[in-house]
């Protein structure tokens, strides 16, 4: 197949899987996919993909002639894997795929370097919509940043290219939004769960506070007690979390934080 | 019309403008906004809804002989409103619309008092699909209980009767996932902007965490560098905050409680 790029993904994660998953529905890539040690579910990427599978505990044996390595391991094993690899093409180019590293933690002996970072939450048993999940793109070059971007638009209509800097800013946001959205659910949860009452009636409200910020900046949406600084509802919610110091600590500081806006 | 019961809404705003809408789409009830001085969105009711409207200081001119009364006041305003009305009909029932008010903050001489919840946020110029809200519903009787959780199942496929404990950690709760979330939104956003960066880049991400709460607990969606105490990335974030006190405040306490969990 003269015509096929390679592609080589280190890593059998949630991002290699989708990563593969998309490169294979293509079918213009001869994919590889490496993993360091045995895991099971290599053996879902070679069943369901239409990729090779190897593992190879020092990467010896995987292509040295391939056009892109994907390093999509875990943020402490980017250098020194990358700096393993013994690459025999001189165009070949390594990416990694986290937001938080720098693209100068990109080790070993090639001259192109790049950044893939979808800004997403991937779970390997969930399907993704490539096409509306945002990549933030990097390159050590202005043509591999164009190289990047062809390859970036083929999963996504949003493809921009950002610094190191502003990729972990954006990554910091994705940690307030998600990550620390989901902790106030699972709060909201907790709450819930000493009355015996049900989380599964939120999940409207969850999803209209979602919709309103297609038409409103956040600032605009916010509602509740603490913007109309109502003293009254806010002294009879303390007084509900009594006895759970952690939440009436969480509750008091993002109240106050409210009211100042 | 005889067969029509009649509804008095007292109030104006975003609950009295969906109730009424709503209302007024049955057909089935004859329908009073009433509200203690002139708002320019009463011309909106009574242009856009069948509906009556009334400017009524004193609570003197609004009919005495209706079915039910509809308290869509300010909290503090319920009791002072409810105990003005003078009724004429015993089988009259007044119902507030509060997450945070007692059953008993209802004053005045009927008999019959209710809540009827929507646990949702409420905004006049979005449209809201009642059939997906939920409706907390609490009476000071059974027989009324029953009666309004016929009125609820008209408008909602979820109408639960609790009491006013449970009513206000629901409210409570609701802040946590909807008030709190937003103000996460408004921190990222913050953040985004000191780099000129673009909030809407997340609003896949926001949607994906709603998304997984269709099949996990939030528990079991937590994720992130705090839930994995990778420390080099929090640390990163830290540094990045630096300036920001009050966010890398909020970042510590919220990245605390998730390593506790």
């Amino acid at each position: 197949m003269p015509n096929k790029l390679t592609v080589v993904i280190i890593g059998c994660g949630n991002v290699a899987w989708h990563l593969a998953e998309k490169l294979s529905s293509l079918k213009k890539y001869n994919i590889y996919v490496v993993n360091h040690k045995e895991n099971l579910i290599l053996e879902k990427f070679s069943s369901k993909l239409k990729c090779v599978t190897l593992v190879d505990p020092n990467f010896e044996l995987l292509p040295t002639g391939a056009d892109f390595y994907f390093f999509c391991v875990k943020d402490e094993f980017i250098k020194s894997t990358s700096s393993k690899l013994g690459i025999s093409n001189p165009r070949a180019v390594f990416l990694h795929t986290s937001g938080s590293v720098d693209i100068k933690g990109l080790e070993g002996n090639v001259k192109h370097k790049a950044v893939f970072y979808p800004l997403q939450s991937f779970s390997i048993n969930t399907k993704v919509d490539w096409k509306k999940i945002p990549i933030l793109i990097e390159a050590n070059s202005k043509p591999l940043e164009k190289l990047v971007t062809e390859l970036g638009i083929q999963f996504s209509n949003d493809v921009t290219p950002v610094n190191s800097k502003q990729r972990l800013l954006y990554h910091l946001a994705a940690v307030f939004v998600n990550n620390f959205s989901n902790y106030l659910y699972s709060a909201a949860d907790d709450l819930l769960k000493t009355e015996k009452l049900q989380f599964k009636l939120l999940l409207p409200l969850i999803e209209n506070t979602y919709n309103k910020l297609q038409v409103l900046t956040p600032l605009e949406a916010q509602t509740g007690p603490a913007k109309r600084k109502d003293n009254v509802t806010i002294n009879k919610h303390l007084n509900l979390l009594e006895k759970n110091k952690e939440l009436t600590e969480l509750y008091k500081l993002i109240t106050k934080q409210i009211e100042k806006q």
